[in-house]
């Protein structure tokens, strides 16, 4: 269950307008890495997360509940900047090279659909998507693509920061930054608890036994033409994991054959063999 | 530039035909993190990788070509495991149950679309999806998102593993789960190279003191009824970064205040303020 | 700001698994009228309300943190429904027709992507999507949009009951159901409130004077063969909004030509006029 | 069946090309709420009504065919709106900040896709999709569906009404505008009309016993901060639909346990319980 | 301007109802060449056909609105394939296991969603989306494109004609089916005359010396292990366009270095050189 | 399988920076007929190909393998383009008209997602869809898709060759102008071999008295005001098929009746009938 107050967490008031940068900053609404992603990416884990784990729950809830906030900061940030952007007389507008610039890149949804608020979507215009997030059941992986989140959302936190003059904005910024800071040490944490109880190769429970363990440890060179990979420290020397040692083949193993399909039941009316 | 060896790189034979398999083994061609995904996600990585940095480029287009051929197994596979599916006739096969539930459940575009071929699609029929990867030119963050794909990719090949008695199959899974092994001990030992040299909180090249650290280290107890958060290791100690010590907060710290947003120009016929 | 309480707000017990119904479930989730639909819609809609209607303001975020509860109530369901579902030795367990029913039937996703957990997608897997959802400013428009969530909802809800006889997951398809009655009449009242503001033509704010209010009020007859619709309360006697009389064309009034378009510039390489 | 005649119904000739009120006025083909989806929409709810209904039906498929012809007035404007729009010696233009802010501005697809042609498709360029739409069978629910479409629509045009100057674009807006103010008209009639039929709660066929009718009237104030909503008509007195009277509850009603599912079977490699 | 007559183009009556089918046919109404499709490519095309074509301009929007009358067709054949379906009591229903397959199999949006209709979506539930459809300008390049859309239209027709024993739905196929074959021996024969005005490689406006002619008639042995494709009649010989002759290349041409790209600015915080 | 090889096949180098050309290059990488488009088409049809029909598979993997090195041209060139454009101090840099323009009309995507690389998406900023492609299994109906993608992809490229001033573009541009000139005769030459051994009607193999052929030659005149189609060449004479002569209709043949559907069960809570 969940319960509203109508204070913001943090401040999000821009010094002024800026409708081009309330089209960037949708990215981090509704982009792939944004806080709806985020969001609903640690809300559905946690929903899913089962007896005996109540701990992660109890995070993965938290911190859900907190990116919510992340998202309406935001839409109220970007209603701010839209705050004052008039759409009357474009064309009388266009003759002010200036005027004309701003008007011709901001985002024609904010104004004609949304009447200058935010938008569910990223900053071209591609509506959020549930296909953005994951919740496998497995915490080992889901941290590991909660840590990965954080880490693309700060990066691109940290560039509109440098996009941006306007203190306002720049604080907001700020804030969110340092909530992704916090969240990746947050999930390195998680995961470094995580591999102590399961091991580094996740799913931990299955059995290495089974897997092909002759192929599990080398670097194949598809590179006709170099082999700066080979002198990675993932060509040679013991794996993090710890279950074996790195091993780099300049020349990929090959064991399949020329695959031959037979022809399907005529009643596909596919094409029929040549020869 | 790309080659191609007709030779599949491991065997794709299933013993037998298996429609409902084929449906499911879309995931990994397909899905959110099938082999497309990684194939695209760690070319454009590799087109993407700047001066300097040849290593990382060489490696992701080794791994990146790998994939394809994992692509081209999997599409092997669905394409044997859908050989001799007879689609004629279906009203009298309905009369079988055992053949009815084969053939309400298969996935219809198979034969209808496809003549008995696998789909770029997943195991439901979503078309596979650029917004399904990231190449951010930052590659700690590029890396991690590697790590996450290949830790879902494994747990879903495994699940896959599990539901089926085909020795076939079971061996070509054999295969890819070991190379999810192998690539998630890689990522592991890429991540880590980068972490030493740039820290773990990424981007590292953001000047910390533009963020506000006052709030960078704190767990906010966005629960009302409930604190198991509070005893986990996010939430006292060092970080894992080293850049300080985790605090917990059980009453959440607000800043903002309640926002109110300006009426926009009436030109933008929105709602007029009751009061 | 958003706060999560651990209980659920009303109870999510089936009396025992069904995989069929978790997937037809997740239409209440993550279809075009689910749960994160009006979640959103109404939190979207809430952020953006402007100075002046903060009681509209208040009763959209009342309602949206009411929605993300519901999310949570159904995506607790589903996974109960999945429960005790195991995928192993699928072969064998095809040989029983009652079961093979059921295991072509289920949703691969809920066990090879989410391990048997919700997903944030519609009944047949298409993952949610932010244009399911609208948030124009104008809040007569707005809320009739939330008036036909509610009923496209509530008729979805009814007709899942219908398929069911557990009486756990009826119980709580029984709270739904009840709350999309409460909706419907809550909006049917803001609507009415609304309109007696602003009129039933909505925006209102427009000069009527700007249209071509000659062509406002008839319905043109664009069918050769049946005139069944002059009969309704729609082609004759006062509209509603009480702007005019209905008048009925059996004949379509036309008034434009056979459009010609200029020939584009030659480096466009469209095709060159024939004659 | 349809029949078509090449007159446009109405006219749709700008006075001059305005690449960038080409782009905007995409919204209304291919949008949300643009033409195709109204189109589309009353449609398929005219295949789908039923015996009995007819005179619905034959509503739906006059409307449904008078949208056909209005997607074609647009598609025509944005033609004209594109034509003598040259694409040639784009470098050399983009010396004049007034043509330059043209050029950066147009939506790229209308010249490399579509040779200066409309596309399928809104504002920022996502192609039309069919869960825009909705028919439910239910034509309660559907009409409401169609009064929001005409109610969005007719707020998008009016807000690109008064963003152009120019005379022939603003002639065929306000023809648009007229048809909506009518629609909308339109679908009030024959809502009111099913909802003297069969009550303003939709369905209205469904057994109301059966839903939780102690749950069905009342307002929850989920916010911890305010409660501005506690004061208006949907909180207190006589509901719309007369089955009950509104009630406040600032205190959200919970019946709900702290949910614990079950650990999933160990065939799909979730995480395992800590404790 | 479109008008419409009720009466069915062609009869489209199943014998008796089958969701199986219902959920089948779906993909000739809402799948990638599906009757959405041909419908809207046509009359987009139509409507951006320029002056000194009308020809082409008929003949797109007459069939364009035959299209329109095809999804009317089997919009019609699903809702009576989907009669007599019943929802209720499912559980029951699940014990007898021809009733559970069809169950099972069938598509939930259909009851859910859309109330026993057809809905604007493919086979397997993806909604029709306007990224299926081309409208160039070029008028060769399009007709290619509908001759496409034919060949696969026609394909899959086929193959659900030979999906069914029903007359009545056989019936409705054979009328679809042979205008398949008229619209491809149409575009075969528009395009012939395209050809001939135009020559054969299109856009037949660029200047052949622009481009690369010395690569421009090669085929390049991309294969590393095989050279089937060597004595194909695409390897040598004159070109159908009549512009050269083909040759055969078995080791790939290759012009370009390997690519160096510069560090992006600092602000972009991407990953520095290692060396 | 696959190999890399690190020279680009040709060069990819532009004079300068132009971040709005790199915008619209966009097209021709993630769009509906950019190269992944083409790269993924033609080897999930070679993968698909039977036995018997090797030299076909060949030509398909040659083709993909080399559309693979396309994209990486494409993004190379991109990464290029972006080269040297700072995020830093736009307001600052919003003053100059000149730079203003670029920087409004940039796709912000490139800078904040990508780090100044390539996206897979089109110039909108759609993410590219596996529902650009076909693989049918039916050869010749796959070949007329490729030679439309040829088509479409060649007048895309001319036009974005039109636009820009760029020496280094233009090369690269001139390249693959010139193998979509190849490409498009390689798939005339395969299509007439295949029209050759199975009829110009595909599929051939379906039996023709099955289908309507009394309504198999007919162009129905679907235009009310107007005739020109019935002149041209598709309405009179021979067929290219060769199976029989055109004939035009200027009245529509109509054998269906006024559809009646039958009301759906009542636990569809639809409509009921009025009368």
């Amino acid at each position: 269950m969940f319960l509203h107050d109508k204070h913001l967490q943090f401040e999000a008031k821009p010094v002024k307008p800026d409708p081009l940068m309330a089209k960037r900053v949708q990215e981090l609404i509704g982009g792939q890495y944004g806080e709806m992603s985020v969001a609903m990416q640690y809300l559905f884990q946690g929903w899913g997360v089962r007896k005996g784990n109540e701990q992660y729950k109890d995070l993965l809830l938290d911190i859900g509940a907190e990116e919510l906030g992340h998202i309406e900061m935001l839409a109220t940030m970007v209603g701010r900047l839209l705050d004052g952007t008039s759409i009357e007389h474009q064309e009388a507008a266009m003759k002010d090279p200036a005027t004309a610039a701003i008007l011709s890149g901001m985002n024609p949804q904010h104004a004609i659909v949304a009447g200058m608020n935010a938008r569910p979507a990223d900053s071209v215009g591609n509506p959020w998507n549930g296909s953005y997030i994951i919740s496998s059941g497995n915490l080992l992986a889901d941290f590991r693509a909660n840590l990965n989140a954080e880490s693309q959302g700060r990066t691109q936190a940290v560039r509109i920061y440098e996009m941006t003059d306007d203190p306002g904005l720049k604080d907001m910024l700020a804030v969110l930054i340092a909530r992704d800071s916090y969240h990746q040490n947050l999930w390195l944490q998680a995961i470094a608890e995580l591999e102590e109880a399961e091991g580094k190769i996740t799913p931990g429970s299955f059995d290495r036994k089974l897997e092909r363990e002759d192929i599990a440890f080398s670097l194949y060179n598809h590179s006709a033409s170099s082999e700066e990979s080979a002198e990675g420290s993932w060509a040679k020397g013991k794996t993090p994991a710890g279950d074996g040692k790195f091993k780099y083949e300049s020349k990929v193993h090959v064991e399949g054959a020329i695959p031959e399909l037979e022809n399907p039941h005529p009643s596909l009316h596919s094409t029929k063999p040549k020869k």
